[in-house]
């Protein structure tokens, strides 16, 4: 018989619960504390479908963009309409609130869920993956930007990511981002010769990426080139200054001017949090503001901040080995599965309003060995001896105490806590 | 400017809160029940890719059944391989537990996830929707069946279902089965002109089906048709038995010899959760054991149970009502934004393990009204008098009791437990 394998590039997720080497319990563990920090900051949940038409997407992450030209997971449906498995969060987002049409001031959200890009698989990289992200909508300059690095700091320090710093700065609004840019370009054009593919694509696309070009040679064209903070309004600058002094105690934070954003909408402040493994500075979570993206998608004009991380690289760098199970364990064990089945200890079993697993297995040694092995709080035992006389034992494993009961007369709840 | 719309039959879900009425708050709420429950039964979660091969399914849920012959969400790819966004959540885990070899003897596992369909959306009836669902590998007749209806019951005690039943049977094993069907069809063919269209078209592919007909002609043949209980083995009886006598006293739950299954691979133990409003018997979750699965995919045989639930459908029939909130939260507002950049009191408010918002409004009667109406439990308020004199306000939402600090002095997490 034929094998049918998984797709190209989709990983199946099994939990093995709370494995600090498995990729599943890393990923899950890491959405759990995404999914309480947002919670905690009063955000609301928001999920758009996976798939959307695919002008969505041209229209609002943009032509210039690699995930709109090479990436776009797309398809013909039944009615021959262009279809696209969304490959980023925010476009859908906006979408969903310009189409609801809610009322109200302001839209405080969250999502965590799957993108798809058609790209080729590769390390780190594959056509189904992770995102969270926050879009907040409707607020104006000033407290959204404090907000979105607390979050992140918090996200950081949870999560015990080594080496990392945030790096912040300010593009200007949307007419000073255009004036410096032709500003830059300018400049740059003398120099077109001596810049590489890459970058040369990026002066007539996005000129502003050229600023972050890893190639050492452009780097040294730019030590002369003007500056995005040298006409920067004063405000803008304080801004940056009360973000950075707010949190410069709680995480390695970073005024740098040379940050700028991928996607043409980003405008005012821009952000990142990145690592320093292997030498190199990489992005984990990027975002900034966007208070032009609405109104490529509608007739309205919304202002709105928002990062997206990617929880696979969230979940490559984190930390478990020091965080505790708080949760309260018991294991029901039994030597042959009759014991159990008129056993009326198994429906107190099943009220116990903690996490209970039942294990058979006629080796008790490995019983215990195993209950050990996952931090199980109690363990209740039927062997063959103990059903012969209607007896279960139960053992506290933190304090090795043990009690033997009469199968009728043990209120397993009482017993446990 | 064109409006970009959701695609037909798809849904965004916005969360506002806990609020009863609002259906993705609903949706939320049911979700997080069903991933408590879950963890406290000691199950894994497995998350499979929401694209297989479209043959996967054509495999396993069979060629016969309606989810196959006209509502696969299929489509081409760049590579013109057939490609299914998935219906449904059983045959990915078999695909995945089979394609991983992952070892051990039993794997227990719970998914809850978007599916898809290409039908005509209507009442109750989306392209895109969620299915929870648990799948028990490697587990013999027994136990696992007792599990699955304790968590059924679980369920329906956590989500307050009212009006609802758990009906159980048994269909026999594979050959039992088969020779029944043999036998239901031979007596029902010399009715065959009786028979509507859909019962004569079950005659054909899956006569079982035929016993739960709604066509009281059909029901009326029945009455001396052979009955699937008729040769059980005494073993299969005791174990219905043995389950209800177990879950009477904690949920209504019946023996039903005419409850079957739609889908050809279930054999044995066959169970369904129903509600009777409307005067109809509705399922809400519907499962059964499929020892012979894994053999339509691979060259192994594992014995397997599962069930499989519409988060919509589960949703709509729960009461949250009674829910309490256990959160604990602390609103803080201000009358301009202005008292806020200044004020030492944000990070403290950034760095409170609990649930926090921040308000700005000019009107403090609507800041009151807010936090009464979302159930904060406490308010820090700076308002213009108190900004001139750098103060803050404290007060206690449950005690009403009321306090002024100097911004300087307060120590937030001291105050508020």
């Amino acid at each position: 018989m034929d094998k049918i394998h998984s797709l190209r590039g989709m990983n199946d997720l099994i939990g093995q619960k709370v494995d600090k080497d498995n990729i599943s319990d890393r990923i899950f563990f890491t959405e759990k504390i995404l999914r309480n920090l947002f919670e905690n900051y009063c955000l609301s949940e928001i999920r758009t479908p996976a798939l959307e038409e695919e002008n969505l997407f041209k229209r609002s992450v943009g032509d210039s963009s690699d995930i709109v030209n090479k990436e776009l997971y797309s398809f013909l449906d039944k009615n021959e309409k262009r279809i696209t498995l969304r490959p980023e969060g925010t476009a859908g987002v906006i979408r969903s609130i310009i189409e609801k049409k809610i009322d109200g001031d302001a839209h405080r959200l969250w999502y965590l869920g799957p993108m798809w890009r058609y790209e080729r698989p590769q390390k780190g990289r594959y056509r189904q993956f992770y995102q969270a992200g926050i879009e907040i909508l409707g607020y104006e300059e000033g407290l959204a930007e404090l907000e979105m690095i607390s979050l992140i700091c918090s996200i950081n320090k949870q999560l015990e990511i080594q080496n990392s710093v945030i790096k912040i700065n300010h593009l200007g609004n949307n007419e000073y981002k255009n004036l410096f840019c032709k500003e830059l370009v300018s400049y740059l054009k003398p120099f077109s010769s001596k810049l590489d593919k890459k970058d040369l694509e990026r002066l007539d696309r996005n000129p502003l990426r050229i600023l972050d070009s890893k190639n050492s040679e452009t780097q040294n064209i730019l030590k002369e080139a003007p500056k995005i903070s040298d006409h920067l309004p004063q405000e803008s600058l304080d801004l940056l200054d009360l973000i950075r002094d707010t949190f410069s105690n709680d995480c390695n934070i970073e005024i740098d001017h040379k940050l700028v954003r991928g996607l043409d909408y980003y405008t005012d402040t821009a952000f990142e949090f990145q690592t320093n493994e292997d030498k190199r500075q990489n992005a984990i979570l990027a975002g900034g503001r966007y208070d032009k993206l609405i109104s490529l998608i509608s007739t309205r004009d919304i202002p709105g901040i928002g990062w997206a991380a990617g929880v696979e690289r969230l979940m490559s760098l984190i930390n478990i080995e020091n965080q505790k199970e708080e949760n309260f364990k018991v294991l029901f064990a039994v030597q042959n599965e009759k014991y159990l089945l008129k056993s009326e200890i198994l429906k107190q079993i099943y009220e116990l309003d903690c996490i209970h697993e039942i294990k058979i297995n006629k080796n008790i040694k490995k019983i215990f060995t195993y209950a050990d092995k996952n931090n199980f709080n109690f363990i209740l035992l039927i062997g063959e001896e103990e059903d012969s006389k209607n007896k279960i034992i139960l053992k506290n494993l933190n304090t090795k105490e043990q009690k033997i009961f009469n199968q009728s007369d043990i209120k397993i709840v009482n017993e446990i806590r």
